[in-house]
């Protein structure tokens, strides 16, 4: 071999070229070294910083660089941070469960999995405000509907609440609305399981009403009882009669809310058919992971009459401009955003992915399906209690579901036996176990579970040959109505139909997979793949909210971690972590700040300022909270009247209790004089409640602890890249100053507190949510955020949020104009185009345009909020220039579109505006009698064509829908076969 | 609480009603109970299990139940098998990686592992035979082909081989057939790969060739020499001037074949510029993990010149209907299945799948991104040379690229003090050994190398402090041409980029997860989810192919019992899992044969009859194998003409080697009389080879060994689940009776052999792939289908096959003719249907009919195979009823559409067949002169239009494509920034 190269001219090697090459800033930050410049320029800066420096005001700037401590200041790579999680997760041990309670094992059909829970197709997705281009999980969520509504045997129902536990307390809400708040009183049935009664006592004591727990036989129907709340199955496994309890609350006007169990009714009958007004419970165990208490789907359902009480989103049939059945969200006015303190509930983001796995497991299994599921449940529970009685040990009498209770002398004993097997017991009193099995419970189980009530030793005979001689089923109890008639549940049951099913109705739906959502206010930024990994790991997903501590160390050690690096960012001292959405953070504060005066005596601070500008949930919160709103009004810069708000403090000092404020503004302003603000509150006797929906354009600059906040939610979902999922999970920690920490949300089974001690606190609000530490499998999502991201990498999303607003906003502003912006002349993370003048001009609307962006292939921004006939745009730091630009230039060509309008080239009533969006059928059909051309309807812009998203319908008619009330599919009866609209 | 209600009247339990639920039967094979009875009725048949009998001749009918013993017989839930297969995966140890010889450790980018390789809308694709649906990955292999011809610095690249030592053996069988096979001998350098090596010397045996092994300083260029394969980086880890032994060879018109890494060439001058006229080797560290071996895509790379013996598939661009650039698989008439035994190679499936993942790695890092990460990787490879000679030892010259080679003294110890702290080195020879460090290694892991090397202790430096003392770099061999400048390598660098673009591709193809594809001999049944799950588990994916055996126990498990119910299945004895694709199959087969007849002495047996009905990798690998094909005829009905085999088996007595057979028949019948075949053939001293690539219809009801048949491949991308991966990954194992056994496949580093003992055989033919057991990764795929089957379920599979297919063509026998049937007028598992009365009448051509389906969302049938002018149909078991007859109806709408015409109402040249397919753009063009609609062209049935699948672009113009060829997307300077053609 000739000529072996030399050494020789080589370079000496950087330390920093070494450096692992998975780094996960460039990843998630879109915007490269050279954009950053040339956008900064365009914006009138000479640098990011400049521009940021111009924003941000010099008296709330952070100047610590947000130090996370060594393990996360430099951001791990995707790879490290894999590899460390894996093993802290690896800690948390995975017991076999039969603690119940509202929570049991179940298998997530893997096509399920892998096809909707880890499929961005269906994660990345907003709530369907936009219904033309999400028909698909519209339809999945009025398969969950319907699945709901026939199951419980109730009229209607929503399409997911947050947990089994506050869907209890929303119906107690609503028995005293339909009381008027003339009622204070709501009884309870002490066989609830204590986390619902507990989440109904802390709800009630904000809502002025008072809950009493006893023996339902002891029930009076007095005429200051709003309702009562009944659990079937009971929480220790019995199944009750309560139709003559239900008899007598109806005639005394008393409403009877029913605390449920889903795949119990497939063998029980429904509710519904012996008197029940509302009937509530979780679907979590319709293929939903545990996960560590959730997220999972809870649900509400009720009778017509109620309809316009309904909390949570509701999906309905309607119709398009061409006549077309389309689905939508029904009856919006009951919602925060229009009835504000009026609001039916604060709910906003709920459990809508959560919802579509379960219907999903219905949709799989069909009716016959999930009754052999239950009638094996059902089984395997007699041959447990047939068991334990063989071994000489009474058993609660039949019949149950799945439940058995036993008594067993101590009970702590065989809790304490069984775990060191690797089996979970929940100990119901000091003689007393229960035990829950579920569709992963086995005949070996059973034989397991058999030797431990046998004292460790095997029993001497096996489940299986007990069998034969055992009697299951519920009788007195059986259902005799069918139920998921419709089609669409006996249509796909094989891998490959429900497979072609999911991603068909995937198909339908604009997600993140498309393109950007500049949704203002809701930061869809990316949801990364390292980020969602975890959530599927079995040490998260199989953990019951109950385990034992020394099972879940896991978990414990992220949530301290997440926590603390929650704390650092925001600025507080401690943080909860039970807040499962934003607005459930929002009331977790007010009742923090209401239990905190309290604590000084100050019982009558109970007026809360919030501007008007503010998201509808706060005003709603603050009413659960048990406040009275004192509006403050904007300047003619969007900014709060700080005069005003000045004023109103002053006015109301000696009832003041808080002020909610969001910061950057609503309408996407860094106000100056937020700090004074604070101080003036502060100088009242009020507390400052942060709504942190804002917390992108803060994080790393600026801080609520910086700003003068006591408290403020997190919107996980939104900066901390929880995916949207459709409108729902999300998580809404909240952080708090040092002075709140001991009134902390906790929880009855497990103390919670907040970090840094999670210790339940005798002084606490109570408890708001089902789970300990609300739907903990999602944190992981966020901490894997944070701690891949690092100080240096999360301040520079922070920027680059702003920064990519600035430069939409600079290149849209010649054509829209912009409606607010801060004191130098720059918007935050979001800004708003304003269309009234376009309106005016034109009758062009805020919605036309919405509806036309469909058709280049975008979701809409933020529609008419917080301002009326406006858009608001958010862009994110994870969309790259190229992405950003492809949005404005549909926004220009559509101002475009507009000008041949206002020129009167184009009809004002008869164009591609009104009659956007265009779905496929409309600009094929033969007949085309449009003055403009079907290219133009489809194709607008040269890159449409690459890769087309069609709409799945034409404009919706949502007067139509909630005119004609259509919540659910229609029942089939068995020899028609097939529905009416299929 | 009144009235607990009383046990009574209930039901004693079932045992079955206790099984789990989540069986795993009806979720793949899909036909109910009901609608079985109500198919087989329409076939004519009072049963399912009549239909059978009549379809199965008795002579070959298995009676035994395939017993797959009691862990696999009753077929395990998918949870069980999950469970179960996550402790056996358990059993391999995953250690660090430093033994190279072209495999790497990499991170899969986790987008790309999503949404990508976990994804079924990207694995679940056939081959894209049908472009206009398949414009996604063909656009992603023609990234993939760009990548390699830029790289390699040559003009042209196919779209994948198998392993990278199959590719050097296919560039020595290009560089015999460019010196016409006038020039029998190959010259191979000593610091090739070993299994290279031995492939190409396997291979050369079977050609006729003879490859000789030296310093490549010794090749003499003598006239009856055809090619030199070098290594580039050599095995060792130098890098060496090959120029002018380039040079020498080209001037004595002998072929320069060079083996090399991609991601060295990043750095390194590549072949392209010094003389290299064939350009081999492996993508895998590009983002493929390792999987014990495979899959991984291989490439071959050359010049303009030798376009015609490129082996593989290839893409190319043309244009469709309307001009628009499309692209689509260019030359295919160098495929077996127009050139039979001269075709340029026998491979057909090959690794798209791989090759996609490598691509969008490029994709997603970029040149930059790929630079940097070499860069990092030479770096450490040169701090650890440094700190080897800091420690005393003799490391090899510079330069190199990831591979240190170290003197060390005793190298067994050292490898085994290694093994001992988790690290895998390889051992070179007694005293050396090599270091290959990868994108995955950190500065601590050079830490932990250094103390190794330093005896176990630390070394008392650390790697980081050595840095800026060390050089890195390739003097001498820096490449300086630009590569990868097309945007599409530096447009996608963002996660959010990347996923968008990956949708943007995935939805443009057609897959399983839209419609049925009934490909005729193709088996496109369900890849369940379950059997997916394990593949990208850690225990599997990071495992070295050469790890030491106390490292692989899981994966040796699960081999032994997936041969062992694979022998079971097969009735054979022996399996091998060598093979990794069909054809690789057949060629190992044919091996062991000719290995056998010479261990008799039968040298002269090299004769082998293949009916003119076989497919075209039959003939090409019976070349391969040295064999002289005899072809033998079918008579009218499609059968084999037995007489006349007969007689030829008689004829060619003396040379008999083998007879390959197809059964059931590539026409889709089981054929009477095919044990009688089989006797004839061993009566003349052959051996008879079974294609089993239609094994689907054959599991449980009789078996090739009980046919007669001594060996026989196993397309477990077809019968056994694995996915087609848009044309590859596949594996095809064999079964042999014991006589076989002892001439099994073996391999240089890992002696193979076949099950039961796994053992290199001294018998054995030799080496046929890099990796000892294929592509290990997917065979968990087989073996998780069939452990969750159990024998019944199975046998149930292929009658459940054979019903669909019989019932497809019962409802399409009056609209179309079906061409051939069995002894009772039954098809087996496909069946075809003849479309030339068609052509003759209308000049409706099979093509029309195929391109026709893509408007009413279905994939066309396999055309013109095995016969030409007919459509073959084949349903499998996985597809419902419900589907079959959406296909069916299509099939007849279609048939309607023809009558049209051929009553005269219809164009025959201008019609919505000719037409076909229709894309978006030309439905809704404002121009619009055809005879038919726009909807009847778009919706031409009722249900297309709930999920209209739009085909990206109207009928792609093949002859044009072939006639300007065009394999790469164009390189772009610098300056201009944007290709031509985007
Ligand atoms: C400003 C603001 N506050 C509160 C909320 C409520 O948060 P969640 O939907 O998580 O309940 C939102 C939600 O979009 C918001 O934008
Ligand atoms: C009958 C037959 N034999 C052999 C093969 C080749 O198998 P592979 O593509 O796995 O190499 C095929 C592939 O379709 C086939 O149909
Ligand atoms: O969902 C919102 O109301 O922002």
């Amino acid at each position: 071999v000739q000529g072996l190269a030399r050494w020789g001219g080589m370079r000496p090697i950087s330390v920093q070229a070494l450096k692992p090459s998975d780094r996960f800033e460039p990843r998630h930050n879109s915007i490269t070294e050279a954009e950053k410049q040339h956008m900064a320029r365009l914006c009138g800066f000479d640098s990011l910083d400049a521009l940021v420096e111009a924003t941000v005001p010099a008296a709330i700037k952070r100047t610590d660089g947000m130090p996370l401590g060594p393990k996360y200041h430099e951001g791990l790579t995707e790879n490290e941070f894999l590899t460390m999680f894996k093993e802290m997760a690896g800690k948390n041990k995975v017991f076999k469960n039969y603690i119940g309670m509202g929570y049991y094992g179940t298998h997530v059909p893997t096509v399920i999995l892998r096809n909707l829970l880890e499929n961005p197709g269906w994660y990345t997705q907003y709530t369907p405000y936009q219904a033309e281009i999400s028909q698909g999980r519209l339809e999945s969520l009025l398969n969950f509907q319907t699945m709901v509504s026939d199951l419980t045997g109730m009229t209607m129902s929503n399409a997911s609440l947050l947990d089994e536990s506050t869907a209890a307390a929303e119906a107690m809400t609503m028995c005293s609305a339909v009381a008027r708040g003339k009622k204070p009183r709501f009884l309870v049935s002490d066989k609830c399981h204590p986390q619902t009664i507990a989440v109904c006592q802390t709800r009630a004591d904000g809502l002025g009403l008072k809950v009493e727990v006893m023996d339902e036989g002891s029930f009076s129907m007095d005429s200051d009882v709003c309702g009562i709340l009944l659990q079937y199955p009971a929480t220790d496994g019995s199944v009750h009669n309560y139709k003559d309890i239900a008899a007598k609350a109806t005639a005394a006007k008393v409403k009877v809310v029913v605390a449920t169990d889903l795949l119990a009714l497939t063998k029980l009958t429904p509710p519904g058919e012996w008197g029940a007004d509302i009937v509530i419970g979780s679907a979590q165990r319709f293929g939903v992971p545990l996960g560590y208490g959730g997220p999972h789907a809870a649900f509400l359902a009720c009778h017509e009459e109620y309809k316009r009480l309904l909390p949570g989103r509701i999906i309905g049939v309607s119709r398009d401009a061409q006549g077309q059945p389309t689905l939508r969200m029904a009856m919006q006015t009951r919602e925060q955003h229009i009835r504000r303190d009026k609001a039916t509930s604060n709910i906003c983001t709920a459990q809508a992915l959560l919802a579509n796995i379960a219907a999903m497991y219905a949709v799989y299994h069909g009716p016959e399906g999930l009754k052999q599921i239950a009638t094996r449940v059902n089984g395997l529970a007699a041959i447990l209690s047939e068991g334990a009685k063989k071994l000489g040990l009474t058993v609660g009498s039949a019949p149950f579901f799945d439940t058995v209770r036993i008594t067993v002398g101590d009970s702590a004993a065989v809790v304490k036996l069984a775990a060191s097997k690797g089996v979970n017991l929940r100990q119901l009193d000091s003689s007393t176990i229960t035990v829950s099995v579920d569709e992963t419970t086995t005949l070996a189980d059973l034989d397991q579970l058999l030797a431990i009530l046998n004292g460790g030793n095997a029993a001497g005979f096996t489940a299986e040959g007990l069998a034969p001689s055992v009697s299951g089923g519920t009788p007195g109890f059986e259902r005799t109505s069918d139920f998921l008639t419709h089609p669409v549940f006996s249509s796909y049951h094989t891998e490959h139909e429900l497979l072609r099913y999911l991603k068909r109705l995937e198909n339908k739906d604009l997600s993140l997979c498309h393109s950007m959502i500049a949704l203002g206010s809701c930061t869809m930024k990316l949801n990364a793949t390292s980020e969602m990994i975890p959530i599927t790991w079995p040490e998260l997903s199989d953990i019951h909210p109950f385990a034992p501590m020394d099972q879940v160390e896991g978990y414990q050690e992220m949530f301290k971690d997440l926590a603390q690096q929650l704390a650092t960012i925001t600025g507080f001292d401690a943080v909860s972590l039970q807040p499962n959405s934003g607005a459930s953070g929002e009331y977790a504060g007010l009742m923090a700040i209401r239990a905190y005066h309290q604590s000084r005596g100050d019982h009558h601070r109970n007026v809360c300022i919030i501007p008007v500008s503010a998201h509808g949930t706060n005003p709603a919160s603050a009413v659960m909270a048990g406040m009275t709103i004192v509006p403050v009004g904007v300047d003619a810069k969007g900014n709060i009247n700080i005069a005003e708000l000045k004023q109103k403090a002053e006015q109301h000092k000696d009832k003041l209790a808080a002020l909610m404020i969001t910061y950057p503004s609503t309408h996407g302003v860094y106000e100056e004089g937020v700090d004074d603000i604070c101080k003036s509150i502060h100088d009242n006797g009020g507390q400052v409640y942060m709504d942190g929906a804002n917390m992108n354009a803060q994080v790393g600059l600026t801080a609520p602890g910086i700003i003068g906040a006591d408290v403020c939610h997190l919107n996980l979902h939104k900066t901390f890249c929880i995916p949207h999922g459709g409108g729902g999970p999300g998580m809404g920690p909240i952080g708090i100053k040092a002075h709140l920490a001991p009134f902390m949300p906790t929880h009855p089974v497990v103390p919670t507190g907040a970090y840094p001690d999670f210790k339940g606190d005798k002084d606490s609000f109570g408890c708001m949510a089902a789970a300990p530490y609300g739907s903990s499998l999602i944190l992981p999502i966020s901490y894997a955020y944070i701690s891949m991201m690092g100080s240096q990498a999360l301040t520079n999303a922070s920027k680059l949020a702003i920064l990519n607003a600035n430069y939409m906003a600079k290149r849209l502003e010649d054509h829209y104009p912009v409606l607010f912006r801060g004191a130098n002349g720059t918007c935050a993370h979001e800004f708003i185009i304003d269309i009234r003048p376009i309106t005016d001009s034109t009758g062009i609307e805020a919605e036309d345009i919405a509806k036309r962006l469909m058709d280049y292939g975008f979701h809409a921004p933020t529609m008419s909020w917080p301002v009326s006939g406006t858009l608001m745009i958010e862009p994110t730091e994870s969309e790259s220039k190229a992405e950003l630009d492809r949005f404005c230039e549909a926004m220009i060509s559509i101002r475009r579109e507009v000008a041949e309008i206002e020129a009167g080239k184009a009809d004002p009533k008869n164009n591609a505006l009104k009659h956007a969006p265009h779905s496929a059928d409309v600009v094929l059909a033969s007949e085309w009698d449009r003055p403009y051309s079907r290219e133009s309807a489809a194709y607008p812009a040269a890159w449409v064509k690459q890769s087309k998203f069609w709409p799945t319908n034409s404009r919706v008619d949502n007067v139509f829908g909630d005119r004609h009330l259509v919540l659910r599919l229609p029942k089939v009866a068995p020899d028609t076969g097939a529905a009416s609209d299929e």
